[in-house]
């Protein structure tokens, strides 16, 4: 198909899909003449799951194109799922040493409690030394109290991930749904959250405000 | 004390506690003279709250400013857990009705299960509608047999988070827990998922790698 049947069928504008060819985010169609090229159904796909990333999952440009790089290179899964660590608050503040001790040991125990060995994904360890460390510093040491609850959760969570993408059939699917998984399972996490928390919340305090 | 000790105290910039006093992010200091004001230990402690919510949370200064609104205005507790939507994809992207109906269908089936009301809090739900679509559109509409397992997992995390706040003394300090906590712990819950993803990865996957 052209470019102008591939913004129907995808739903992207022609601008937008010439961005995303410019960006490395989509594949270059068959050159059929100077002026025009030749896509297929594996565009169609590519734009939807560019899209899904940005718009849904909330990735940068520069976060879709290593993602997208991750798939296409038919890593194996347990390299693949290193990769996304979309959501992890990069910018770790600063912290004096007593802190950031306090925090890693705390990190620590939880990863025993769980049998988790900690040294595997370096950075979503420093995120979450880096959460703590905040949560200290602004005075709510006490929400920390909560992270065997967290982390308990999380362990199921990923339990249920890996159980569905070890079902699946080929590589390629593996690694794409480990990807469109984890950064969409986080906003679905997110909303989940949310929900359960308004519901409890009108239970516990809702009598108060009829009052 | 005056602004560079301000500056000095905090660890923010001059320049950047400029900006942030420009973009109401913090209260003015008590003018003194025409070209000096004073400022004391509320101004450092939302200055702290201010870069938490910037860097840890990854909000936006607009997010910030509702959020520092909600906090200030003493809500209760039940009304502020609905204004911290950081996190939630905003953009729904376009779905057939079917699709739609689908994913609201699925959404009501989990609600009724944990027992909770949809209409208490609409962002969110239609974010998780959102979400449900897109991964349908992917075809990775298999993906959202894991939803009972994410949703129990967030009903824990919620209990969790709701018998904290409960127990604080103040209306202040619960509406400031509520959303540092809401806002740092989808933080923590993300970097904890990852870590253990990668365990269970390691486990699963990781034997093939050595061969």
């Amino acid at each position: 198909m052209r470019m102008a049947e591939l913004s129907r069928e995808s739903g992207v504008p022609i601008a937008t899909v010439k961005y995303y060819l410019r960006e490395g985010l989509l594949h270059p169609g068959e050159r059929t003449s100077p002026n025009q090229a030749h896509y297929d159904e594996s565009h169609v796909r590519r734009l939807r799951l560019v899209r899904a990333l940005l718009e849904v999952g909330g990735l940068s440009i520069a976060s879709v194109r290593e993602t997208l790089a991750a798939i296409d290179s038919h890593d194996r899964t347990h390299d693949v799922l290193g990769i996304v660590q979309h959501g992890l608050p990069l910018n770790r503040g600063s912290a004096d040493e007593g802190t950031e001790q306090w925090a890693r040991r705390r990190v620590e125990e939880v990863a025993a409690m769980r049998g988790w060995r900690l040294d595997l994904r370096q950075a979503p360890v420093e995120a979450l030394v880096g959460v703590l460390c905040t949560l200290r510093n602004l005075g709510h040491a006490r929400l920390v109290d909560a992270l065997d609850t967290y982390a308990e959760a999380a362990d199921r969570i990923a339990e249920s991930d890996l159980e569905f993408v070890a079902g699946l059939p080929t590589t390629e699917s593996i690694v794409e749904s480990a990807v469109v998984g984890t950064v969409l399972g986080d906003a679905a996490l997110v909303a989940l959250r949310r929900i359960a928390q308004a519901n409890i919340s009108a239970r516990r305090f809702g009598d108060e405000r009829r009052g």
